[in-house]
């Protein structure tokens, strides 16, 4: 297959998102929506990427820096020919098929792209390739009108179709594959002679059909080519993933007790035999172990969980919590940058930021790693088997040694060597019938 | 327009909910069903506003005590048009349109309780406008047959109709709009020769006819007439109410990534560009600000977030916690009648009631404002910059200096001054091999 | 009646789970699957009962051990007929009913399985009663073609049924309950001259047929029929099964405010007038008093609550928790094995293992019973109106008297004595203007 270049436009910030997010960078599943359309536009390969930007560029060029593209502007917006010719620059020189997208258009899958680029190439050499749809309800999106077969004979506006054309069910998604030598030329020819004053993209089929080209479609599903124009079908957006993502994992043989209520990002695995209670969310960068159980309550973000542990309830996996094989998470507990060895327990009301506990060690109920003096982070290392009593703090930088046990209640400041036991906590004082007398006092029994 | 007047029936108690709870105290959106209603219809400004009680009529009479509200007895359960009768006392001279309308329905809209005010003061004087709806499914509504306008032909329960009735879509609310001089003059003539022996209110359309009236129908949405007479009735209420106030917070600049695990309460206040994530609560008395986060997990209730916030996951805002901009609250922090000073951080495992926290300060993991001995709530105050290091107990009444440090473990009750380090805390000590010692002793490595 | 047996088919581990548990130990509502089935024919007191095991027959054998059940091995899976032979030996000499049901269809209703019983003894003594349902969708499932009343002409699998016969959607869900004095005679004419060279059970209705009995029908529902075979129908199976609950609990006067956001077990008893706020998770082993309240986030296994109650948000009860009348768990509180009194109180960021708090009892925030020192656990008693100041750690064993009072930040190793005040904690000291030395070496204001 020849070299292939990629146009994604994305000139519109999205006025209907009330934002002053651009609309593009907007998040299903953790990661911007663009970076799932550049996601499956990466499995094609592609040798030129084209953003068309305008209102908040900035924004876009910002997010997109790490990846090798090209921003081609589109100062007024004038129309999607108009935002295409944007990239006659930017594709200078470039023969192959161009694959046309939107970026507020983001689940196209690889699939699709592939299939239209295939049938571009095709022996037939169609010119334009347009992606279809056949939609539950055809609301007023324009209608593609074929010979029959693949062939298209016209596109026509829902507002200018006959009765007997609005019956046809298959619709424009406005999305395209053109032939790279060819598109630009088409594109000169597009005129803004309509209500709006806009340049239609659309218009180069009746263009290249009048040079002889035999312009095709090619069908796609509804679900990936639903536009995302408000957060309600943002929303909407994210529960079709989070769907189609809780299916996969049940699948692959993970219990899911409440799937309604599991939320997912795009890069969480899951292992099978892992069960995930009622209420459970995962930011990115999370994998989990066989045979561990994400109890309900539970939020874990760039975390490692290893085979056989126990989260939650309530657990929070803050970034860098790596949890070994076996370990245990338990109730109102936080983990940061830091590592709970196997079978190492920290079962309730904890901190652990940079830290690390060694293998087998508990941490007692209430334990604290004081590891921030407002200015630096500091370490705290936890040997194996150490026991670190209720209600400690241990202040970062200190080390335990393996071993080692901390009384409850104790403030560490100073390092414990492996198999001492150190305590640091005030002397016990009683004052009788005290309590009693404060009580007299405040004239109450 | 005439002055006009309210009549709530709520006599029965809601024996279905099995309850010891008037049923129209139950609330939907953490508001009482029947404030839903008269909330509405303070939108009509009613001159007076007769409620008739009945069973439980105490638990009514409290829960509107600050209401400028007139109850009418109804001691005997003698059917709709007994009970509006008892309200002749309460409405004597008033000759002004008269709303009917019953406390177990409370959706209804004041845009239709005006229309039905409105077309009852137009020229024809139907002298009483019923409200009518078209329901997916009639059941066993009574239906209202028209004279093919607005005019009632007749009203027919279900199980007295013909055939041919019973086609008729157009059921009866129950809720009217009638010509308050001659309401009581009509009801005077409902019988109740009947096989349950009560009156009837919708007798009156009968009457008014055979007196020359022209009643007429206005018609609502079944989603307002919808009555509630079971737990499940309410749940479902619940859930209508939810979704209506997720549309219009995503339609206004809200993202929320999981509407359907959002609950809201009937005021919160949410800005542009808040963005809730999955499993989050609010209670009553909730504004945030834009640009801030609610993370998964947690639950507001008489708080006030700034702009630019990050509240949780799993943050517990309670009555009076005021959140300046750009302050952060995180997991498993409690806060209460506390103010966090702009760009403040409580960020773990704390609870801060009653107190004052400066700007800038950070309070740090697992610190507890000992706010309460027994008896009374002292408050705690922190300057701004100031350092409470992690595991802290403030004992209240106590003044922390601005940029004050507070070391790690201590326990405050004296104030710290300004700038100053306070550390209270036991001195560490450590008994060597002492741990490996009890170890053995225990009979185990 | 004469005396019933029961035979569960489970000799396959259900390979579509990807699990190393067997697929009818996979829990619903908290419990295994094979048990919500064993419930049901509980009802019944069959005098046998045999389950058919095969693959991972250990893990059956364990799970069932307090059961008094006969094993019967199927080591070759040579289908469902073959599998019931193998109980010939358990059942030798049961002359009655032998009810065949299967351990992946869980939801069979006790009713459902006395009717077949039933009919099977009517007079016209018709030997087989196959258990048929009419689905929404009739899919591949086997036809059951009647004489018009309930006698059975004969049963097709789908692949063989003509376009008339597939038209029938009375479908076989292979339950069956068969005279146990002809069951063994019958299965061994069965044969295995098929494409999977399995003996099907189904067989014995055209062999008793043809031996003179008269094999009939009886309806079950959908959704007592449906068959678990992958995690996808697992978790369906548990939302029919919570939705059941759910509406069972409204019923019976409990406040759900987000019924779809709660899950019950299998043994969770809720009295009336309790209300559940959204995201609440109940374990096996829960009670819940009238009256009290179940905030949301809150997460209760094995415990008990009693009246007038509140409990959470974020309250975690673990098994023994014990909550007399009154008493109040509030935010990021765990409870163990620990009774609180009447009217006591733990609010905030506190753990309770092992304890036993009275009445009136007043548990500071931050509180921690240090009940574990790596080896065993120990008892925290805590008398009637003591009040715990916040952040303390309360070392087991140990015991605090009624009405005394234990200062805020204090680590108690001691028994302290009634009304007396006992105070652990390290003396404040202050270093004036050091915290601006520290900032001014960090070289930041």
């Amino acid at each position: 297959m020849s070299e292939i270049a990629v146009i994604i436009l994305a000139a519109g910030k999205g006025t209907r998102m009330k934002s002053r997010l651009h609309k593009v960078l907007h998040p299903i599943a953790g990661k911007p929506m663009i970076e799932h359309l550049l996601g499956s536009v990466d499995a094609m390969s592609p040798t030129r990427s084209v953003v068309v930007v305008g209102q908040w560029k900035e924004q876009l060029e910002e997010a997109l820096s790490a990846r090798s593209i090209d921003f081609a502007e589109q100062a007024e917006q004038l129309g999607t020919g108009h935002a295409v010719q944007q990239c006659a620059g930017a594709l200078e020189g470039h023969a192959g098929p161009v694959l046309i997208l939107f970026g507020d258009v983001p689940m196209v899958s690889p699939e699709t792209m592939h299939g239209m680029v295939e049938r571009l190439g095709a022996d037939d050499a169609p010119g334009i390739v347009v992606l279809g749809f056949e939609p539950e309800d055809t609301k007023a999106y324009g209608r593609i009108i074929t010979m029959g077969d693949d062939t298209i004979d016209q596109m026509v506006e829902a507002r200018d179709a006959s009765p007997e054309q609005l019956k046809c069910r298959l619709c424009n998604s406005g999305i395209m594959a053109v032939d790279g030598a060819r598109l630009f030329g088409w594109l000169d020819q597009v005129g803004n002679d309509n209500k709006a004053g806009e340049y239609y993209l659309p218009d180069i089929v009746r263009i290249a059909r009048r040079e002889g080209a035999q312009p095709v479609v090619v069908k796609g599903s509804e679900r990936e080519v639903t536009g995302i124009n408000s957060r309600a079908e943002l929303a909407a957006a994210e529960a079709q993933w989070q769907e189609h993502k809780r299916e996969e994992a049940m699948d692959n043989g993970v219990t899911l007790r409440a799937p309604e209520t599991v939320f997912f990002s795009w890069d969480t695995e899951i292992a099978n035999d892992v069960e995930i209670e009622p209420h459970v969310v995962f930011g990115p960068g999370v994998s989990v172990g066989t045979g561990s159980r994400i109890r309900a309550f539970s939020h874990l973000e760039g975390a490692s969980v290893g085979e056989e542990c126990e989260v939650g309830p309530y657990a929070r996996l803050r970034p860098g919590a790596d949890m070994r094989d076996g370990s245990k998470v338990g109730n109102f507990v936080e983990m940061k940058k830091a590592v709970l060895g196997a079978g190492a327990k920290a079962n309730h009301l904890t901190y652990l930021g940079d830290a690390e506990v060694g293998a087998g060690a508990n941490i007692g109920a209430g334990t604290i790693t004081c590891n921030y003096d407002g200015y630096g982070k500091y370490r705290t290392q936890i040997g194996a088997g150490a026991f670190i009593g209720s209600n400690s703090a241990l202040v970062a930088p200190v080390t335990i040694g393996e071993g080692a046990i901390i009384g409850a209640g104790s403030v560490v400041t100073k390092n414990v060597s492996a198999d001492a036991i150190a305590v640091a906590r005030g002397e016990q004082k009683q004052l009788d019938g005290a309590a009693k007398r404060f009580r007299d006092k405040k004239g109450k029994k």
